[in-house]
């Protein structure tokens, strides 16, 4: 209000100004340009600030569109992060507060974080309750966690206001195959424990918003799909 | 961009009919009021556009402010909640994005949190990320916890941008005397373990920024105190 009130007169002095100088140039009259100047500012001063008003109440909404939690899940290597800074990358062209929340940074940050059963639910809980206070606050959320059980999953999901689950259900071979971290040749040895897919189950959600096999489809089609999606959000 | 350009353009139109109508009402030349408008559309497009740029990029920085983290330390029982819902009000009267980051409320939301001193570390150090990350999206961070370590604090100090310590060191007698929710008669009956004051240490701030008694000050004066401080992200 103050703001608008401060700019409003700010305008008035710079555009009756104007108006004086090119009425007087026309005319080469000081009243009559004073005269219609006058009345310029009795009348414009009001319909400027409902202008105002009507831009400022109806434009921000439009632009800023609705935050959602985008929440990808699936075997590690089957393109969650690649996927996920994409989708990230282009929100934020749009003009959008993102913020990126993956399972590797999050867990460089809390080292002690535990890959039991116990410890991997409370985690997925905890990262979902971030995600749900982020969108309360009008920043949309790209999460990427393995997050293998239902059961933190569908927690997330109750603390969200719009939940989009992505589920990667590229097969556990074809992850394998990939091994971009090395991570599958060490379960396979018996160097980490509790690996998802090897020594520990996948869940897969029953209900997904979107499901994408990444070995069938390339990254651009997988990237496409999800902002076809979201598109309703923007 | 396209925004300040379509309204420009709306504006334009409603400003010089204006003008045409006065000048019209003062003259009656309909050749007279033409040029005039003529000349007003040609020079005022370019100079509402720069004001209107001058004015976005001037106002809304010195409005939002910057982003804080106002983090309420101390025993149970010293005012910390009550002390932060009256600061986290203040703060959205002023038109701020406030986050209100509550001991009891966050454990009604995960139960099973437990009360040894790995849990509350973790727990807090959780909470701290959580109150980093919405500080960096812009939203200042009101939280109240216990959080009795100060290894978990000073892990959330590194975290934040803009941390403010505010310790209550209201002493244990003074607390136990009020025992608003009736935990310390528990606690001294050994209903509760754990138990912070009772059965488990607190560890006082070393250099807090804000100290207050508030056996010796009162509410009015406590918040007093915090406000005077936090004027510089204001």
């Amino acid at each position: 209000m103050k703001k608008n009130f401060k700019k409003a007169l700010s305008w008035r002095i710079w555009g009756t100004a104007v108006t004086f100088a090119i009425v007087y140039l026309f005319t080469r009259r000081i009243d009559l340009s004073a005269m219609i100047c006058a009345a310029e500012i009795a009348v414009k001063l009001g319909i400027w600030y409902a202008h105002e008003r009507a831009w400022s109440a109806a434009v921000p909404l439009a632009k800023e569109g609705t935050p959602f939690v985008l929440w990808f899940t699936g075997l590690s290597g089957s393109g969650k992060s690649t996927i996920a800074n994409i989708i990230s990358a282009y929100l934020e062209k749009k003009g959008r507060r993102v913020e990126r929340l993956d399972g590797d940074t999050v867990r460089s940050i809390f080292p002690d974080t535990g890959f039991t059963r116990e410890a991997r639910n409370s985690h997925v809980r905890r990262i979902g309750y971030l995600a749900s206070i982020l969108e309360k606050n009008g920043v949309t959320v790209v999460s990427s966690f393995i997050s293998p059980y239902a059961e933190s999953r569908d927690f997330v999901r109750s603390l969200c206001g719009n939940f989009i689950e992505v589920y990667l259900s590229t097969p556990l071979e074809a992850c394998e195959r990939r091994d971009v971290k090395g991570l599958y040749k060490k379960a396979r040895a018996g160097k980490i424990e509790n690996f998802t897919g090897i020594g520990d189950p996948y869940e897969p959600p029953p209900k997904p918003e979107i499901i994408i096999d990444t070995e069938k489809r390339s990254i651009d089609e997988t990237v496409e799909i999800i902002i076809s999606y979201i598109k309703k959000y923007l």
